[in-house]
This record gives C-alpha cells, structure tokens and sequence, in this order.
C-alpha cells in the first residue's frame, strides 16, 4: 500500500510516498480503509525528531474510511464508515484501529469532514471537561482560537456548557470566524491586551478556565486573567517553555489548578474512555448539525510536503485534510 | 466574656487577653460554649497582618466545644458535643459556628483531641481527595510528615486508599512518629536526598501525589519525584514563593497537574461541603480508632503566646491545643 514517512528527520521536504505492507489487525482492531487522514503538530515532531515520539515511521494519528475487516473480538461489521485515532499509521491507505476508539461517522458527514474530528474534538473535550471542569455559564478563555484544537473548543464550551467564550487570535479573519462559531468576545492579541479586555467582558471575574497552547509569553498575561479557582490546561507551547520568575504565591492565593496534558502519547484505556464519553455526550450535538468539523483545506495524498508547510505558516483555521483515495 | 485578641500586628507578645461581648447566633448558626481551641498558622499570619485576612480581631478557625444555643433554623440540640471551623474568634469563651459544619464529637475522644481535628483533617482530607483524586494502592509523597496536617494525611492516606505513604520530616523523632502512624518510608530532609528516596522506594514511579507545604526550595526535587500523571498540591510556601526557572515542558510531559489550595478562604459552602463528606467517609475511622488527633501539647488559654511560640519553632508533632475551659 502507499503510505508516507519522513526520509530523515527533518523539514517537510523530507515527506515521501512509498510502499509498506498493509498493516494486519488483532482481534481487538480493525482494519480500516482510508478515506483521509487529517495532520497535527504531533506529525511535525514526528517528521523533525530522530526518534519519533510513536514508535511506528508511517506518520499520521486519525483517520476516517471504511472498515475492511474486523478483528474477532469487535462488534463493528465490515463497511461501517467510522473516524478515531491510530496510533501511529495514518498517512496511508490502509491502518489498524483498536475498535474501542472507532466512532461512526454521522450521515451527514463527509469522510474529509470526519477526519476532521478526532484529534481535535477529543483534545477539546478532555481540557474543556476532564481537566478544567468547566460547567453551566462558566467563562472560558480559548486561546488560538482559530486553531484547530480552538475552534473545536469554542463549539463545544458553547453547546455543552452555554459558557461565555473569550478567544484570542491574530487576524480579523480568523476573529469573524471564532465570532461565526459562538464565540461571545474575540481578541485581537497584536492589537491588544488580552488580560484588560478578559477581566472587563467578565466584569473583573476572570476566566474559571483557560485553553493555554502558548505558555511562557502569555504566561503572566494569563496569570492576571485567571478567576480564583480558575483552571488553567497547558497543551502546546508555541510561545516557548521557559518562565524565569514564578510566583508560587499566586497559585495557592488565587487557587489555580494548572494541568499539562497532551493526548497522544496517552495509553489505549484512555483514550478508549475519552473516546466512549465523547460519542455520547458530544457526537450527538454534529448530527443535528449544532457543531461542525472545520476543514480548512484539502490536500491529496501527494501534496503532503505542501500540508505541512500550510501547518507552519500558521495558515490555516481549523483542520488540513489529506485526502487518500 | 474572655477573648484573645493582638493589640496590634506583631510578634507573640502582642497576644492578650481581652474582655468582649458574647457573640449572638443567626438562625442557621450555633453558639458554642468553647471547650478547646487550636492554635494554626493562619492564625500567626493573621496576628502579623495589618488588615487580618478574617474580618475579625478574635483570633482562632477551629474550636470543640458544647453546643448552648441553637439558631431556629438548625437541627443539632443544645448541649450537643461539637466540633469544627469557625470564622475567626475561636480563641474565645463563646464562638458561633454556622451549623451546617458541626460535626458531632466521637464519645471516645476528649475536648482536647476534637479541636486538634477540623482544619489538618479537613485540609488533608480535601487536598488527598478532591484535589489529589488519590486512588487505591497510590503512592503519595507527604512533606513535612511531623506537621498537623502532615499527621493527618498520613493516616487517612493509608486507612483511606491504602496509598504507599512516603514522608520527610527534619528529625529522628518526627520520622519515627510518622511510622507509627503508618508512613512506609520515612525519609529524613537534612540528610538524604529525597528524590532519590522516592524514586528508588517506588521503583522509579515517582509520587502519584504530592502534598508540598514547602514551595520554592523543593520545587526541583518534587519535579523529578512526581510520577506521570501525578497531581502536585501546594498547600503552603515555607521554602519559599519564587521561583527563578520553570519549564514548562516538564509540566506537560509529565501531564502534571500543580493546584495551589487553601481552606481558611473559602467559602461557606465549601466548608460544609467538604465537612459533610469528611463526616461520612473518614469520621468513623475515629470511632474505631483507626485514625487518632495527634495533640502535641495543651497550653492554657493564658499561655496562648508560648503556645504561638512553640508553633512558631516548628518543635510541634501534631497540633497545640488552647485549653479556654
């Protein structure tokens, strides 16, 4: 089968097609024909790392496509069109799939919007609800909002919790969408300061939770948008790693839980019972379209080097798909 | 009625014995006769503050006492044995307590031993429990094991989850008092080096939770001793509130989640929350003696500056009690 890994570690123009054999599935996975996979920062690490953080060289974390053949001990039947995470393997034509993370693909879904789901939806859910416990008419402060992880968040913090969103992103465009999602008040962070505007539209309550993908540079501008009580989710650092002075101080006298998280190197049992919750409280809300998969674009499968570059430049709001077939 | 105030923000020689009206009950509040009080940090912080962070000049949170009248909205019968937090003014002849966190005295315990219950028990339950989710057959890394609090969670970790209890305390003394409360590996901070201890008695798992009364200066040893998933809860800062370098990397590879908590603060509601659990899950093991008050001496209640004093040293192994009857 085709499939795509990375010649050496390195930039995108080390993405190649090649041929593997076709994975087989055990008894607890499927086998999965795919439709088409989405790419995530996770598969840039990947790409760039000596070691590869999933031990397997195929890139890609989430699929969408039919079931081919299903191990002896799952219930799915052969043809169901279904969407999940692998671990590891989805830059391909075929991948193996424990069933317990498979989800059906609503009708009204296409498999590139399907693919669009997983990764993100799932990441959205578990910080939104597992760590930051955001409940009824809480305030939520969603970072990158036009991400693809942010757009999922806004959707699902509006419909399951009837929170009030505040958003940051760095164009208008990518605001008027956040705004179009449900996002009840959209910050332009290089026009303004975001921890002013957080503690004013919430009438100086501040956040009860915050989606942080930026750490150290928003790091006190976050600290002063916190609520007491608030919490505080850390799940990308793309403005770097390194605090130099911390107060300890804030932490206990406002009462912050600061929880970092990634999903994919968790283990199958978690992401089976992330994955469980999630089809019945959240996948309900696509079918009666109140939430929606956000693709930004399509690639083909032998534009994979021009995804990735997509994907550094920041480009995009919500998902870039590859498609497959 | 006799009462102890700080004539002005200081040392323990601005303590006093003062005279001052009888406090009145609300409906849904008690007046105690007070038997016992204890003595607690919060209650040096407030005697050294210029605004007192309670509203009230009588010193003292937690008190075991005799219940003299009954506000007309509560159910607990004058003359009724209790014990519990107050909001301030426990250091007194006359406290009123909000009903909803009385908690009825076991019969097989003094006065004495009651008031050396409500905050270290309560903070230690609340801080395993609820914020540490501290799970059966758990490891749990306890600092300052000798403290009221660190007495505590010692006992409830173990009878409670059944957790592997490692401790650190500064003296042979403290450190064997921690075994015959049922610590597994008592670990001597001035001598060895108790990341490494943690590790090795863990093999190489680390602390599942971590209660951290230390902040600053263990910062870098309870990184490397905090397993996976594990959830660190700062509970106070006598190492110190700054830090100069945190990655915030370690945070999430680790998943880490860091809560800073306090009680006195809290709300009401909290309080009888968090009192109303404590009552059904971990106040029978009183009853049965599988869980004891640890009192390290009763002062009389015209000794309160020595028994300041005393905690002010850190000579205490469990909690000091002020005698008021």
């Amino acid at each position: 089968m085709k499939a795509i890994i990375a010649n050496q570690p390195g930039g995108a123009e080390q993405l190649a097609v090649t041929e593997r054999p076709k994975p087989e599935p055990n008894q607890n996975e499927l086998l999965i024909k795919i439709k088409a996979a989405a790419v995530n920062r996770t598969d840039i690490i990947n790409r760039q790392s000596e070691s590869g953080y999933l031990n397997i060289p195929i890139l890609g974390v989430e699929v969408a496509g039919i079931v081919e053949q299903a191990g002896t001990e799952t219930t799915i039947q052969p043809g169901t069109r279904v969407m999940g995470l692998v671990n590891g393997g989805g830059y391909a034509e075929y991948a193996v799939m424990p069933a317990n993370r498979a989800m059906k693909i609503p009708e009204n879904l296409s498999f590139e919007q399907a693919a669009a789901i997983p990764e993100v939806f799932l990441t959205a859910y578990q910080t939104l609800f597992w760590h930051g416990r955001l409940a009824e008419s809480e305030k939520v402060l969603i970072h990158a909002g036009g991400s693809g992880v942010g757009t999922a968040a806004i959707q699902l913090a509006k419909q399951i919790s009837n929170a009030q969103v505040l958003t940051t992103a760095g164009s208008q465009e990518k605001l008027d969408f956040t705004k179009s999602l449900g996002a009840d008040v959209c910050i332009n962070y290089k026009e303004q300061t975001f921890d002013d505007d957080v503690l004013q539209s919430t009438e100086n309550h501040g956040a009860d939770v915050i989606l942080d993908f930026i750490g150290a540079s928003y790091w006190r501008k976050n600290m002063n948008s916190i609520a007491v009580d608030g919490r505080w989710i850390l799940i990308g650092m793309l403005g770097g790693a390194q605090l130099e002075e911390v107060s300890l101080w804030e932490l206990m006298s406002k009462r912050i839980q600061l929880t970092g998280t990634l999903l994919t190197p968790r283990d199958d049992q978690y992401k089976a019972d992330l994955t469980a919750e999630f089809v019945s409280k959240a996948l309900p809300l696509f079918k009666y379209e109140k939430v929606r998969p956000i693709v930004d674009q399509i690639f083909s499968f032998n534009e994979v080097q021009q995804a990735h570059e997509h994907m550094e430049g920041n480009k995009n709001i919500g998902k870039i798909i590859l498609k497959v077939d």
